[in-house]
Formats: structure tokens, C-alpha cells, sequence
């Protein structure tokens, strides 16, 4: 691909996935800080290579973005993760349903951190509380 | 649900998660050898209450498996799983595509050993090599 | 069991594990506000089920708790294991104890993390200071 | 403690935990033909300063170093401890009663690993298939 | 090695590692809380005869140390080492390197966490922000 | 970069690192063979532009990745990464002592699993047993 391409193509799917809902600072940010370069290539490399391949839809991508971050406990990248999904309309109990999935292989615990997570989210975008009825 | 329902809702999705492609013992047959009442219990929880739901489908249901499993390392529950994504229709592709996306957030020696569990399966279902034209 | 039995063990063991000490929110009411039939199975097979067993004592199987939660590095649960401890009169030795068997295992980060959430639990409790010479 | 009394009580300790059933290299092997000195360090350190304390009995140690490496999948150094629980004493069905619990929190693979390492074991021993009756 | 020489070795190499910088609670301070003896023992044998051991030189160590506590998630730990890193030279452009280099095996949040960790101490320091022009 | 440079500089580390001693196939062989674009992408971005960096020698980073991978188990990876510091000069002796400095914070069993491929790497060199008596 060429680069014009690539960093059009990482544009956009980060602003798909990071340009809505609740403030963060993206990792390409303190990266940045650090080394602009490095940031340069880790953005392209991961946003404009990886996340904006079509093989999986952009919704499976970050519901699996939640279930591998969630199972390892990486809380502040989770929180990142489960923002972009619902950006991208991935649905809150779907989200929730990914974090009930991953307590058989990952423990209890890592279910509660997620959705304690996912609350927080909902909470500060008032979507909070979620109904309880409209699941299965 | 009664019981009796949900008995059948197990074994149905027992079935089609697991009742194809590569001979595997379930761990419902190692959690029986040692506690019959503990197997039971275990299977229509799991199989029967949390893999039987519908929020998300079942394909859904095995990537997001995969994402979990891949990222902790626990090899052989992934073929279980992996082997349960194939019998329930998920591309090859598409679980590869799941286990590249994973490398970002646990590493890359993690998808490698999901890689490496993948083709095991496809080679021994005689679906390998992988085309390597067909996707993105 | 039949169901009636099975809420009432599990009402009982919560009272013996999570009724006393300090104040948290057990993971059951964030459970409930996302699915409340979840929050109600979940809790039946975790608490009804498996820690109603005798199989070990309730001492152990707090002790087999703190090892596994703190080799994890789970603190939140951890926090809410340790007082479910103490609760079951478990000494605060034993539960340190502990602590400085697993970071053979675990490493001594892990240990560290253990002993400040016990730590913080006893000041909570004004049972801080521990006494340093009444073990071994 | 003076020197001599230590490496008699390291000597008594490990001849419980590790003196019988399976045949196992012990890691203390490993340990001397890297590095004589360190082997020697690290013996009386684990073994002796740590394994030898009575805060906690010697089984109640066990099922402490079970839960802590099932739920962090080390296979290898599970066995030596499942081996040495059974020989303080620690009921097979007692071992695979920590293994339940701590599914909870790590995970059912971590389970899964953990059952089927005791299984080796028990067969290694001829004491398989454990009987299912005589648990709660 | 005789005990008073030990002593002084883990108090020269304690003083080189943390004995400047950023203030911190060392975990020795912990240990003596619980168990004035464990804490001797522990830190007799980690800093004296482990840390001061110079088959790698103490930079090395140190770079050692952070790749392991930043793949793991070890962020308290982590600071206490990094700042140890800094304490004995080494230039905190190499301390991000070692963290760009662990992204690769431990997956890109791990490299994220200890990036901030690192910022925070160099904040603290009055050392940020960090030059980006003379790194590569 | 201009990409001819970067693909000669990929090429020149990789031959460094894996270029020499024990006989393994490549992460490259197999994701070739799932996907060369990916394959190609991911060697260019690891090898060619991480790996190459001089910041730390690639000694140091060698020392770095042992410390990474031993911490979390990946022993698969490790035996590469053994190999590759043997290959860029990295005495067997520093390569045991990561392994040993990780033991405080990964556990005596991750130290274990990478003094156990390490054995094995250097039975396959013939360079088994390694002195006992020119380290500290």
C-alpha cells in the first residue's frame, strides 16, 4: 500500500473507533511524547495496517479487542476498547455478553474488572443504568 | 428454565460446538472421572446457560473464545474452541484474522501459539495449506 | 438440590463469608444490575454450590482464595477474599502467611500487593499494628 | 537460626514433601549444576526458612502452593506439589477440591491443567480412577 | 560469605539502587511490619546475594528487572525499579527502549503501562519532557 | 526509511540473531504461510525497525527479551531468543543470571522454565555442562 493511502486509511479508522464518546488520551499521544517516529510506525502499523483490514467486521474486532484485554486485565486499554465498540455500535449488552463469555476461560474476576469498566462508560455518557429486560 | 429444557439446550449446543471435526476429549469427561454431580453442574451452567444465549451469535461467541484463550496461552482449550469455531462455520480466515488482532494487546509469541494450534487442526482435517489469496 | 435448599445455602455461606468486616460491595450487586438472572445463577453455582462444599474447610478454601487471587494479582477480589477470611476466623498470621508462600510462585511483587491489601485491611479494622512476635 | 540446624531442618522438609511417591528431578538438580552456591542459597531459603515454618501446617502449605501455580498454569511445578501434598498426607480428593475452587478465579482451564496433572499422578501411583462416592 | 559482610553488601547495593531519586516506600519497609525476621532474610538474600552479584552489571540488571516487572504488570514495582535504573545510570532513553523492545513478547498496554511510569518518575524528577531528538 | 534500506537492515539482524546455533524454524515460516503480507509487515516493523534500533546494544536487548519471555513462559519464543543472544555473544553464564534476577519477581518456576531451555539449547550446542566455577 502506498504511504498517502496508509495514513488516510489510519485516519479514519482511528477516527471511527477513538473520535467519539467518552475523553481519553489515545497511546499515540504519550507515545509521541516519547518518540515520534516510533509513534508514527506503531500507528500506522497497528491502526492502518491491522484494525482496518475488512476479514473481520470492525465490530468483531473490538468485541475480540475486549475479550483478549479483559482476560489479561489490562483495565486502561479495555476502557479505550469498550468506548471504541460502542462508537462503532457495538451494543452495550453485547459488550457485557463478551465479558460473561470470557469468565469461564479467564476467571470471575476479570469479568467483574470488565465491567466495571464498561459501567464507568455508561455511566459518563448517561447511558446508565442499563435496561434490564431487552437480553435474552 | 425447567430443567429437563435446559438438559436439552446443553446437549444441542454441545453438539454444535463440539460434536465435529477433530477427535477431542471434553473436559466434561476428565470433571466426570472425578465428581459426576460437579460435571453435570459444570456443563448446563456453562454449556447449558452461558454458551446457549443468543446476545451475541455463536460464531461471535467462539472468536470472542479464541481472543480469551489465545491471549492466556491455554493451548488446549484453544483447539477445543478453535475446532468448536470451525464446526460452527467461522472461516479459517477469520479465526486467523482474530488471533493476529490479539498479537497487538498480548503479544506476539501469544499469536503464534494460536497459529500454531490453528494449522495443527486444519492439518489434520486435511484443509491445509490455507489459501493465501482470498483474504485482504 | 433442590432449589429452596440451595437459596438457603447460599444465603448462609454469603452471611459467614461477606456479612462481617469491612464494608464492600460484593460482585453480586454489580452483577445484578447488568442481568439480574446472571447475577442470580452466577451466584447459586459460585457461592451455593462450590462454597457451600466440605470437602475442605471453609478456612481453606479461604486460604486456596487468597493464594490464587493474590498470585493474579486480582487485589479487588483479593480484598473481598481476605475479609471473607478473617471473617471465618482465619488469624491475620495465617492469611500473611500465605502471602509469603506464594511469592515463591508468584514472585514477591505479588506477595507485596497481598500484604498491603491485608495491611490496609486491619487498619480499616483497627487491628493495625499486627502483632510481630506471636508467630513462629 | 545457626547454620547447621538449618540445613538439618531444609534436609527434614524436603525428605517429606519430596521423598516419596513419583520420581521427579526436584529443581534443586537444575539449580546445582548452573550454580552450586545459588542451589544451596535457594534450598535453605524456600526449603528451609520458608517451607519449615508452622504458622500454616504443611498441608495446609500444599494447598496453598496448588492453588497458586494451577491458577498460574506452571504444569511442571504443580506436579512436584501435588506429589508433595499427597505425601503430608493431603486427601486426593482434597487436592481436587482446590482445584474447583480456584477455577473460579483463574479460570476452568487452569481447572482443566490442574485435574489432569493429578490424574497423571494418581495413575503414576496406581490409585486411579479415584473413587466418586466418598466427596460431599 | 560471612553475615557481617552480607549485611554490608545489601546495604551498599540498597543505597545504589534506592537511595536516590524519587521517594518512595521501599518493600522492606512492608516486610518489617509483618515479620522483622522475613524481612531480613528477604532482603539479605535478594539485594545481598542476588542483586549484588556481578556476573551482569547493575545497569543490566536493572534494564533485566524492568522488562520482567513491565511485562507482567507490575507497576509499583516497576516505578521502584525504574527509578532504581535511573539511581545507577542508566539513560532513560535506554529504560524506554527496554520498554518499546518488551511490547513485541508482552503486547503494546504493557509497553503503554510502563511508559507512564516512567513519564511520572521523570515528571517528578523534573526531567520532563524527555528530548526526542537524540535517542536512534 | 527508504524500504530497500529497510529490507537489507531486516535481513543483516535477522542474520545476526537467527542466523546461527540451534536449528529452529522462524515466527517468519509459519505466518508466511497463514498470510506473506502480514509476514512481511510484521518482520519489516520487529526485525528490521525494532531490532535494529541502537539505543541498547543487541546484547542488551537480547538480555531484555530473555527477561520478557521468561516472565511470562513463553518458552517456545525463549529458545529463540536464548539462541539469538548466544549467537550475538551473550555468555551462557549472563543468559543464567536473567534468569535468576527474575526469579524475584516472576516466580522460581518461570526462572526454572528458562534454566531448563537454556540446558537444553546448550546440550544441543554441546556446550553441556557449563562451568561451575568462573562466575562470581
Amino acid at each position: 500500500m502506498e504511504i498517502a493511502k496508509l495514513k488516510e486509511l489510519t485516519r479514519q479508522t482511528a477516527q471511527k473507533l477513538f473520535g467519539g464518546g467518552v475523553k481519553m488520551d489515545p497511546p499515540f499521544k504519550l507515545w509521541r511524547e516519547f518518540n515520534p517516529q516510533l509513534a508514527k510506525d506503531l500507528s500506522l502499523h497497528i491502526t492502518g495496517k491491522l484494525y482496518s483490514r475488512t476479514v473481520i467486521t470492525i465490530q468483531e474486532r473490538q468485541m475480540v479487542a475486549i475479550a483478549s484485554l479483559a482476560s489479561m486485565g489490562k483495565t486502561e486499554e479495555l476502557k479505550l476498547h469498550i468506548n471504541g465498540a460502542l462508537n462503532v455500535g457495538v451494543e452495550p449488552h453485547k459488550v457485557a455478553e463478551v465479558l460473561y463469555q470470557i469468565s469461564t476461560y479467564a476467571g470471575v474476576p476479570a469479568m467483574n474488572e470488565g465491567l466495571t469498566v464498561l459501567k464507568d462508560i455508561l455511566v459518563e455518557l448517561n447511558k446508565w443504568p442499563i435496561s434490564t429486560s431487552d437480553h435474552k
